[in-house]
């Protein structure tokens, strides 16, 4: 049931990635054969979705100590250059500093590294399905799920997180429905998460972000399910802009809202969500489309990639652990060893 | 301080009509001579706006009366179009009842009814003015406030009402700065707000309609003020999508959401706002933008137009009356007769 299709692949001595700009119209690959090249790509979103990034940025070290080869300083500059491409998915930070510590541990060896990344994408498919496995026990047959930006095999090194529980439940055969926000401004949800959905066939209505909150008022809504770039030892949770409203307005109707994410999404070393830097994007991802003009093209634009949800408003986090119930400062914790 | 501009005017034996669809990059108007183009042009939203359909309306029920001549029963069927060519605005049933009573206690007097046209174009500017007078006394210097799709001249017969209050306040220089809600799928919000303050000199941002919601919580917005297509008795409003999201988010956070409109808005015959017709819209709305697809050309889509925002997120309804503060079942009937 996995999918026909990868994010992100080391082929070739290069990193092959889907450039999920040009989706739905074009599936085209790029490859990356330099670490300031898979930089380029994070920023640039061809790669995006916080575990994608991370499995992304993995290759990309490997490749800077290929560049670096015994310039120490290089490997250092290089691989900082990818770790602050952007900053909010903490996955990107945690496979960075995976990877830059294997590399001292094994003296800078390059099959080492090598390894050490396919390990991360490895674990990290492997991470989904567990995920998925524990995600679909607070799921009902016959539910209508609604998610947000793309959570799915092309946010993560395969499979997925939000919509791996939601291809889980589809391969059991719990008649599952979902409702596809299209999340503005670069329509994820709309380019990304419907077509992986219409290909898995998985019934999908796509709505506009503001559609949401009448179906979650009106009961046509089960459970929403998004997956995280951040999530912090208090529970409070960065996601693509638009995850915090839904939670708003998830609880104000006492619908169960619920993030899916590896623990690699945790940052242990922060507590409350207002410590998560928000990356603001440029004003003419919202001023344009494509090459056409939405808006004044001189009018002041606050565009900001994520907004944090905070723990009072989530029911559960999904891991590949298991189900993280409140009180989340204590359990976030305790699944670090777990 | 009124616009340079007019969504609507009759000129030369027709309707001109400003070609919302084509703003801000081109500011064309188009000439409506026969009822059926003014139900197409109100069908096609190339004017939008409850208040500005119910202007457009009332010289298509005039051009109806040219074209029908002595035939009453065709006269009777095109009213009819124009009135069934949207379903939630309530000033678009509101003006062409009162065109065809003004017909019949005339007997067809098409002098009368140009007159009445142009009546009801002229106090719904006047209404707006009085509405504007009134909501600044909610707002206070300095103040930042949100607003969600379009309520300024472009949505009424002149001057607006939501953007009346913002541009009232702004001419009595109590430096107010506005937050815009880009407000897909169709970006009134993006191509007729923030063109509309740009050219007023009222500082504005545009932002992705998901990213109020981190604005509201963080306290960046003193108050929302919107418009809104009908009004029931119990003080429910149907607006466009998005606006009841605004309003959970509002309650949530305790910033003052109000609705803009003249009691023309007011569906005196409708006491609760799940009984308001909610026109659902092409789901091409949203899987194109232009001619550019953004979505899985076959994938389901749920586009409604507007959204209906209950009474108990509203803290008051400003008219050209006054404000109408809760309890509203009681207030609104009694502004009736007022």
């Amino acid at each position: 049931m996995d999918e026909d299709f990868r994010a992100l692949e080391f082929t070739g001595g290069a990193l092959r990635l889907i450039d999920q700009r040009l989706l739905p119209g074009k599936l085209e690959c790029i490859d990356c054969t330099t670490a300031e090249e898979v930089a380029e790509a994070i920023r640039s979103m061809i790669v995006r979705g916080a575990p994608a990034i991370g499995g992304a940025a993995a290759y990309g070290v490997y490749l800077a100590l290929l560049e670096a080869g015994d310039d120490r300083k290089r490997f250092g500059d290089l691989a900082a250059t990818i770790r602050s491409s952007r900053p909010t998915a903490v996955n990107l930070m945690w496979a960075v500093d995976r990877m830059t510590k294997k590399a001292e541990s094994t003296g800078f060896d390059p099959e080492a590294l090598k390894a050490e990344a396919d390990c991360i994408v490895e674990e990290d498919i492997r991470m989904n399905h567990a995920l998925s496995e524990h995600g679909v026990k607070v799921l009902h047959s016959g539910d209508t799920i609604l998610t947000h930006c793309n959570a799915g095999a092309l946010a993560t090194c395969g499979w997925g997180t939000a919509l791996g529980v939601i291809k889980e439940a589809h391969r059991r055969g719990m008649g599952i429905s979902v409702f596809a926000d299209e999340t503005r401004p670069l329509l994820q949800g709309a380019r990304l998460t419907a077509w992986e959905l219409v290909r898995s066939g998985i019934p999908t209505t796509l709505i506009p972000d503001s559609a949401a909150a009448s179906l979650i008022r009106d009961g046509r809504i089960d459970a929403i399910i998004t997956g995280a770039d951040r999530i912090t030892t208090d529970g409070d949770a960065a996601n693509k802009l638009g995850t915090f409203t839904l939670s708003v307005v998830a609880k104000a109707y006492g619908v169960p809202f619920y993030i899916a994410a590896p623990t690699s999404t945790i940052d242990f070393g922060m507590k409350e969500g207002r410590d998560i830097p928000i990356e603001e994007r440029s004003g003419d991802e919202v001023r344009m489309i494509g090459e056409r003009l939405i808006a004044p093209k001189d009018v002041d634009v606050w565009n900001p990639a994520f907004d944090v949800t905070p723990h009072q408003n989530i029911t559960a986090i999904i891991t590949e652990k298991g189900l993280i119930h409140p009180p989340f400062d204590r359990n976030i914790c305790a699944i670090k060893d777990r």
